[in-house]
């Protein structure tokens, strides 16, 4: 496309998903990351360098029984599944925060996870006609069904049906 | 040292931190991370390639008004100085996760961030006296004194009154 699509001059036809795209009880289940080795040690190496997240060895003596992901990595390769299987495409404007971020499960290095993503709520913002608020539950599951990691929040998108109207800052 | 703090051979000398080292009130002030512009589009390629965290001239024309880090990596950036801090050389045993995170402010590059940790509140694990959970407040500060961003949770830590107990595992 000729301009991002969260320039503030709406690109309707730039977006595939609006905020009318994600009625509640809505449940999407996508990707399959997967996790390798050398992408835990990178991670850890620059964000969270803690022995069970480095090294085969000093994770054997833990209770994790094995070299596993930062918390942080699994958030952040979650957010990747979650760009690639809709934001890029949608009229995102963001996030103000998340809640219950729960770690579950370790992640270990030949784990593939995935996402599934149910629509908890959403309403129309009251002082902003033109942006529509989801209330998101995110659930990362491994190869064999078992949860990693959950969270939930709050997320707003462009409304379709107000695709003309000015677009307030997206929150980083 | 020669094994790894978190093995499940307690090694007290091995350990600056332990749970009575973090008294409810406390409040600590640490880290300097410098934010480049390269950092940021490097963990926005890997884990989210949205525009405004990628290209100079996309996010102009958002109301960001500039290139801005991905809110996880600001969470990446804050664990790190965690680790360098504190949590290396501490008897931690991890956290179960985290709530009411915030993004409040977008992350620039040339910005200095710093994270400020309160104790809110400490107790003795009923069910493992040997383990002290501590709920923290986590501020991240930019130089000139914003926050862009905010959390709580839990973490473990051994105390170092029951030294010599059994260790459970850490979270990830």
């Amino acid at each position: 496309m000729d301009q991002p699509p969260h320039a503030d001059t709406p690109l309707p036809q730039a977006w595939r998903y609006w905020w009318e795209d994600f009625p509640v009880g809505q449940v999407q289940e996508f990707g399959a990351t997967q996790v390798t080795r050398e992408a835990i040690i990178d991670f850890a190496r620059q964000f969270d360098p803690q022995p069970f997240h480095l090294d085969d060895e000093a994770a054997k003596t833990t209770l994790f029984g094995g070299l596993c992901a930062s918390g942080w990595h699994t958030c952040a390769m979650a957010m990747r599944m979650m760009c690639d299987e809709y934001l890029l495409q949608s009229a995102s404007l963001g996030s103000p925060g998340l809640d219950q971020l729960r770690w579950l499960k370790p992640v270990f290095p030949g784990d593939v996870l995935r996402v599934r993503h149910t629509v908890a709520d959403a309403r129309v913002m009251t002082s902003k006609p033109h942006v529509g608020l989801i209330q998101s539950q995110w659930r990362v599951l491994n190869q064999k069904d078992e949860t990693v990691l959950t969270m939930e929040g709050w997320s707003m998108f462009r409304r379709r049906s107000h695709a003309g109207a000015a677009a307030p800052t997206p929150a980083a």
